[in-house]
């Protein structure tokens, strides 16, 4: 039997069909037309399947189920997006318009709560039963496996870390609250670090890379820039590194959890990041907390998402993965 | 069928034998000679089971299992108490000597866990699958029902909130860390806030209370005073609302609770408190995490302990509640 997880995000969609032992057989990749309504969207993830299909020389009666990680609040069991403030898309029935056109079981979920469980059953938290995951972007999404269960809260909201105030008088955020953990590590936040250096005066090889356009600098060129040495992107990523331990270490403190796991691009920046983590985490959190915690990237890189779409469907059929 | 539940705080040792509707028959309440060492208090604690049980006019053999709810780090299934700073406990064995003086099964288990399992049997988070409580006294404990389990965490330490750090240059925490929860929202930071005001020379009914004798504060006795119209009171309940109230927006976004229980002594604080904390939740949480979500007083009082403590034996045991 065959499955087709499906990674839905503000940039692009990515459908794979994968088989029983979590191997990608074939996929397909398009940018998502966001901007031309969530009809064309939920055309182009019927698309996306039928491509994937294809490119794994599968027929579409070998799918046994579909799951779909998709950025926002989510009702799984209807398969309605509830918001997704990214995508602009309130109430949309997902899964009733895509059965439409391609009838067989199918799943959504939150993309980091199905990155998650990803992760969980095929990457970094193999083998774990306690297991938190962040991915650091934009945004700094959440989620957690507890006790072997993947949590989706009440209101399937659970783990929405980046909103967590780590700061009480620290800079605006997207969601109007002042100080939150994402408005001190997100992208933006990063970005702004160097660039206030830059404007300091200090010399750096950042500069040359863009060109002394500053807006073209990205979190993973300073990563970049700081593991080949360069002094001022060190400091930022060390900066970055504080303030993403804040937040870690709270949230080993709350959940106590045998591995946590940290994706997104910046991860990349391996010995230099995750060095000033822990740091901060030794110096913020209980030990009784983080002495038995792992802290560790991810290991599924672009992949949590399709992986942990089809364990979610699989999941929810009663398969024993 | 009967059961005893113990609460063992760093004051009091209470057992209380309740029955299979959760209803208490007799009780037995005792100073704890803390002081006097481990095997001292030990020896209380199967004193307290015999007072219970002649109070309740029970026998021992009615009695089916004992739960045990004690601050601290346990290994629930061994029985030990790894770690409790408040006893200056490490690695007693609990369990193994209650039961040579008393065999019945016995389970022991961090007592604000049991206190959240209480509450969510019993009180304030009867009927909910998604509970979240935090204990607001000295320090701030935590402890989560989720999906309608109780959480522990990889080695028992799961919610331990007050040590979340929400002002990274704020206040020492006894814990060595600078800015966690509970050093701006627990009982010292309540009684400093006052403080600095009447050291201002603030004219207050709290000065009064206490003869001039500022060490004599209490959250309690501020809490009273607050809602007797003090206005320096009403004040220090408000400030503590905010910081206690940044904490429970954080731990709504993400947990995604339906119910948010707040126990302690000071929660009896009532409308200026919980107005204080919903206001800040409002302003700093995300709405479809806290839209949902009830925030509430606890409902058993001090019985918490003892009712979830004999709940948690009954888990244990694989007895339906």
């Amino acid at each position: 039997m065959l499955y087709i997880g499906c990674d839905v995000g503000g940039t692009n969609i990515r459908s794979a069909v994968i088989d029983e032992s979590g191997r990608i057989l074939g996929e397909a990749k398009m940018r998502a037309l966001m901007e031309k309504g969530a009809k064309v969207v939920l055309g182009q993830i019927v698309d996306s399947f039928r491509e994937a299909i294809s490119r794994a020389k599968a027929k579409k009666e070998d799918i046994r189920a579909v799951g779909i990680a998709m950025a926002g609040q989510h009702d799984s069991k209807a398969g309605i997006c509830i918001f997704s403030p990214n995508f602009g898309w309130e109430n949309v029935p997902v899964i009733p318009s895509l059965q439409e056109e391609f009838p067989v079981p199918m799943f959504l979920g939150n993309d980091v709560n199905l990155a998650t469980l990803g992760e969980w059953k095929y990457g970094a938290g193999k083998g774990y039963k306690w297991v938190v995951m962040i991915t650091l972007g934009t945004g700094i999404g959440g989620g957690a496996v507890l006790d072997g269960k993947l949590m989706l809260g009440a209101t399937e909201m659970f783990a929405e870390v980046g909103h967590m105030t780590i700061l009480p008088n620290g800079p605006r955020c997207g969601c109007g609250n002042h100080g939150c953990w994402e408005a001190l590590a997100g992208r933006d936040a990063i970005v702004r670090r160097a660039v206030m250096k830059l404007q300091d005066g200090r010399k750096s090889s950042l500069l040359k890379i863009v060109d002394y356009n500053w807006r073209e600098l990205t979190p993973e060129i300073i990563a970049n820039e700081a593991n080949r040495g360069d002094e001022v992107a060190k400091e930022v990523i060390e900066e970055t590194g504080y303030w993403v331990g804040i937040g870690v270490a709270n949230l080993i403190n709350i959940f106590n959890p045998e591995v946590f796991i940290i994706g997104g691009r910046i991860a990349q920046a391996g010995e230099l990041l995750f060095g000033a983590i822990e740091r901060t985490v030794k110096a913020r959190g209980l030990k009784a907390s983080w002495g038995p915690c792992k802290i560790v990237p991810a290991a599924l890189g672009d992949d949590a998402g399709v992986m942990g779409a089809v364990a979610f469907a699989r999941q929810r059929l009663g398969e024993e993965l």
